[in-house]
């Protein structure tokens, strides 16, 4: 049910997005918070904080220019010739797969100085969503009177099916129900999907994230952090009806900006037993697993500098994930937040218990959430480590053998994933030609199988099973080996050869994807039964008790759909000062001197040798009070008039917290300002053709 | 028995400068930790951990070259011919003093061009430490067996103050015992006095204090905070034998340095009763008390330019300590600080509590701390606010009233700040001819009145007698327009006439202070028969029970005498990322563009005028691991070879809690780089004779 976990709905869990099920509390005095949905802006919030209000007209050229990057975060249409702006770190999955030993992208940076030079991306798409419809009714009649909690969640998810297929089939776009308000209503949304992205212009690593793992979730902060790509359609650029206009001289200092993007996940209105979960168990297995990850990977790294190469954009990402949830886990541990969260619950809850008829509807479902989370604490490990999911290889023979058995079913039948609106999308990311290391591969998977055995014990019936006595290293070594997966034709080839074709298959993975398919399927239905099953319905009824008492007076939690979010430019208090609402060149080359000029804090060449060519008092980056969360990143920053000011690539440590609680003094999106992105395409890499264009001269 | 507080004793309990009979907690691992006496300094540790043995002719080399501003502070020679370097901060009040309407150098900085042009101070005095000498047997064999507390106490004092006078006659020298290790030691300090020192340079106040209170107490910082002043004895400049030669590459990254200053005051060592008062009385009423007085400076101050320019020096200093003051007091509700006092004094009691000998010796001392304490908090506000401080001239008033009556007593039965050996340096404060600015004293006496009414109640007896059925406005009307004491010489002769002569003076302000010396004598009184005379012998107990145990292992708390810190000069983990260890002159540029060059962030003319002649990679400020404290502003950082790197000038916001704790992870003592200083001398103010002096060219 939750479409944003869709296709590795069990790895979802493995790596913690944990279920959801979440609840509205009391409404707040707003404030900048909210992540909204387009069909339901804060008219009222901008109106009575900014004098503002959107029209219509700019609410859909707003969504139409926005699209949402599938390889996780956003980005928006910036030309009338299918550019699209995003950031370098959400492209850095496509700069790896296109780079090769001889050509580091990721390293050096990427300009293409013509069409013929664009260098077309292995399997990156992108959506633009073209419609919303509200199918709550349809969805909630599927539901009959006195079925069973288990019965009732299957007819939704059937009913969920058949609504994506017959929209797929009608209109040919990528269809999603996505639920809102925990249950309280299921929307429609319908994407345009581009699979055709060419990379036009990529910095350096070095400057887009510059001042690595150190700098990552701070502020003040020097990044610039953006990447370039062009859509095609039918072999040639998108000629794109919706753009956002470049405004290189950015928004002022207390000025009202919007940002148009895809928040990934919030727990704003999850019950205390839930972020109780969260807190006790769920973060900080997934936080020790991450940095097992990340030390396999750094040690493959080690290696030599090729090996380094192939593990760039792991590691970042596994950082990445590692000092993000680091501070939401800090943020959980702090008593004011959990705190605050008693007390709204318990004053939600005396509310409820006020009116009887609301009691009676509605009372039961904390507690009954509470028993249902109790009852998947202890089930934890086996729900987190029966399964594989480090190497890539590996997940895509799970992938290739659950495929080929889903698809003989029904449609509403099919694990989450599987359904044929979502097959197009999934075939595209399988035969993906992007490179495979196999080393790699195989220190991944070691480094799975050892993890998973140390967490389970050796005598857990799925390490037997899948170790079959030999050793992890033994068995990856043998799989890697003897696995011909990294051709994607071969993956192809047994994904249309069918069940028939996988069953008989004696390569090495598959086999190994065999063994393992059974044990997760058995979590995903204990998962389903003992906990899906029950908290939905209840999660439904204390959203439905939150619409009874307030109405539908604000946002739901984040789904990675598209939403609005709205604020200021403005500083905020830190560490016993103020950080200014932007940052400078100047302050580039301060940071960079300030550490000697010593890595992460280092300048790539074109930064230290065209140095006289830049003003330095270009703003670099910039904050806003706008609420956003990871999925965000590559999101546009907006002004009144519609045109880009910038480009949200982070939130500040103080918006870790940001997934259970808005915080107006001191939550911060951070962005790269419009200004230094012309301004270095211009003086340091003679880039003024792409300039130009984004300039609309 | 606190001689930092000498002067004004009634005063610095006013201002919040508690009791503090401290006391030893057992050794830790040390760390980069201490303000170690010059006669024990931390040989072990420099050893263990840097692999440096200072000489005594290094040790001797470095105190010489060091002194005490009696205004606050600490300052170094830095040339053959006298030159003195010390902070701008630590200057503001004489710069306040010597400027006029015409000629504000606080806010246009000021250079002596020549030694014609080089600017007398009015009332600055500075120390030498000359020497040192353990005079404990002589001060503790002066209590006979037999005395009650208070008996004791006077014995006592009357002991330390012959002490002090046969030095002061002996050898010429300003003589001071100083309690240390509470009680176990006193050591007497004689120092050479120099009062004739003139202003050479010293920069706009906006680029000293850049952030001003925002960035006050922060890092990373961009203050260029010196001041040069050259000391004359006979009417020309000193010869000084002893001098920090100018180390313009200053420190490397991981370098050992060493702090040699005048911490004011530390209460590490204090108990947690006495920890306690602190937290839940005395530094909350301290806060308001200074935020008002600050109101009511910046009300004044609001009347025009000249009323800002005649407040500024207070103001700086008032929000100086409010900022400070507040983050101690932030520090005392962290619950973890306040559990570690706990723990370590339980363990130490327990320790104690483990020899009966022990245990019957010193063992009820923390009993007995805890009910002086729990008895001084009762009379919190009796004994803050029976007494006027605010204005300067109602001050004079107190203290000429005071000491026509003290010198007729013997010496050793008179007030602190009255002995023979202090009434010289007294004399000197009292004659001073800085202006005075009626309507501000005014402003200042009216609030004050008017503070302690609210305080006390219109019924307490001191009000009731002060005002005498006037209100405040209208008694502080009378008196200043009533008094002369504007006047030095007229100052001079109410001194110099005695007793006789202040009694049967009809000054206004002298006849106020006439009706408040009663009552600021019994509170005086009060607290030394109901607390000083009870902890002092309380406090030397657990002195003595910690080097029973320890040994001498350790350094004693602060106490405005000389002290040498270490460490190395080193970032730290920031805001989720971490601090450099030092920054540019890119940097400043960058905080000032950052915030569009408004105040308190823009920038004085030649900054911005002559900017092409810096070159912005010079490093700006630095930080240390050294242990300082309010007092060591303008001390010289050291480095191996005893030259001059650098300029303490503040702590970071991290350090506040050193009060009461040293933390090694992020307490950082805050620099001016020795380079910057150079660079912006020789380019910015064609001040290359000064340049060249300090540079020994």
């Amino acid at each position: 049910m939750k479409k944003y976990v869709s296709l590795f709905g069990l790895l979802a869990i493995v790596l913690g997005v944990a279920p959801s099920f979440i609840l509205d509390t009391p409404p707040r005095s707003f404030a900048d918070e909210g992540m909204w949905t387009f069909d339901n802006p804060p008219v009222r919030l901008l109106k009575e904080r900014y004098g503002f209000t959107p029209t219509q007209e700019w609410l859909d050229h707003v969504r139409l220019s926005s699209v949402r990057f599938m390889d996780g975060g956003s980005g928006s249409f910036v030309s009338p010739h299918g550019l699209v702006l995003t950031n370098h770190h959400v492209a850095l999955g496509q700069l790896q797969k296109v780079s090769t030993p001889q050509k580091d992208y990721i390293k050096d940076g990427f300009y293409a100085h013509s069409a013929a030079e664009e260098l077309k991306c292995p399997d990156l798409e992108v959506n633009q969503l073209i419609s919303m419809e509200d199918v709550t009714q349809r969805v909630l009649a599927a539901v009959q009177a006195g079925m069973n909690d288990e019965a009732a969640l299957k007819a939704r998810k059937a009913e969920i099916a058949k609504i994506e297929k017959e929209s797929t089939e009608k209109t040919g776009l990528r269809s999603d129900v996505v639920l809102l308000y925990q249950g309280s209503e299921y929307w429609l949304y319908r994407y345009k999907k581009y699979t055709d992205l060419r990379l036009v212009f990529a910095p350096e690593q070095q400057i887009a994230f510059y001042g690595g793992d150190p700098d990552n979730f701070t502020y003040p902060r020097y990044d610039i952090d953006f990447a370039l790509f062009r859509v095609y359609e039918d072999g040639k650029p998108l000629e794109s009806q919706n753009y956002l206009k470049w405004n290189a001289k950015g928004a002022a200092d207390g000025e009202l900006v919007f940002v148009s993007g895809h928040p990934g996940s919030t727990a704003r209105l999850e019950t205390v037993a839930q972020i109780e979960t969260l807190r006790d168990l769920a973060l900080p297995l997934v936080l020790q697993t991450l940095k097992r990850r990340r030390d396999v990977a750094r040690q493959y790294a080690a290696q030599g500098p090729e090996q380094a190469r192939q593990a760039t954009g792991l590691i970042f990402g596994i950082e990445n994930a590692v000092k993000g949830i680091t501070g939401r886990y800090q943020g959980l541990l702090d008593k004011n937040l959990i705190g605050k969260k008693q007390k709204d619950e318990a004053g939600f809850r005396a509310l409820v218990a006020s009116k009887p008829e609301w009691q009676q509807a509605y009372g039961g479902a904390w507690d009954t959430i509470a028993q249902a989370e109790a009852k998947s604490r202890e089930m934890t490990k086996p729900l987190r480590f029966r399964s594989l999911g480090w190497a890539r290889l590996s997940s895509m023979a799970d992938a290739i053998v659950r495929y080929v058995a889903e698809v003989k079913k029904p449609d509403g039948e099919r694990l989450e994933g599987f359904h044929d609106s979502q097959l197009e999308s999934l075939r595209f990311r399988l035969f993906s030609p992007a490179p495979v290391y196999p080393q790699f591969e195989e220190a991944q998977l070691t480094a799975n199988l050892e993890y998973c055995r140390e967490m389970l014990g050796a005598d857990d019936p799925f390490i037997k099973a899948v170790l079959g006595g030999r050793t992890p290293g033994e068995l990856a070594k043998e799989a890697i080996a003897g696995t011909k997966l990294a051709d994607p034709a071969f993956r192809k080839s047994l994904v249309e050869g069918g069940e028939a074709a996988v069953q008989a298959s004696t390569d090495a993975l598959i086999v190994l994807a065999r063994k393992t398919d059974p044990f997760a399927r058995e979590m995903i239905k204990w998962f389903e039964n003992n906990v899906e099953s029950v908290e939905t319905p209840a999660g439904e009824k204390i959203g439905k008790a939150r619409f009874a008492a307030y109405g539908k007076s604000t946002y739901p939690d984040a789904t990675f759909t598209l939403r609005l979010s709205f604020g200021a430019v403005k500083g905020y208090p830190l560490n016993g000062t103020i950080a200014p609402s932007k940052t400078t060149l100047y302050g580039l080359y301060d940071r960079a001197y300030s550490f000697d000029l010593k890595p992460p804090f280092n300048l790539p060449a074109p930064y230290m040798d065209r140095k006289s060519r830049l003003n330095l008092t270009t703003p670099v980056d910039f904050v806003s009070t706008c609420d956003i969360i990871g999925g965000n990143s590559g999101s546009p920053v907006i002004n009144r008039q519609g045109d880009l000011v910038g480009l949200i690539f982070d939130g500040n440590i103080e918006s870790l917290v940001g997934d259970y609680v808005y915080n107006e003094e001191n939550n911060r999106a951070v962005a790269v300002h419009s200004a230094v992105i012309i301004e270095v395409l211009r003086n340091l890499f003679d880039a003024g053709p792409v300039a130009d264009e984004l300039e609309g001269r």
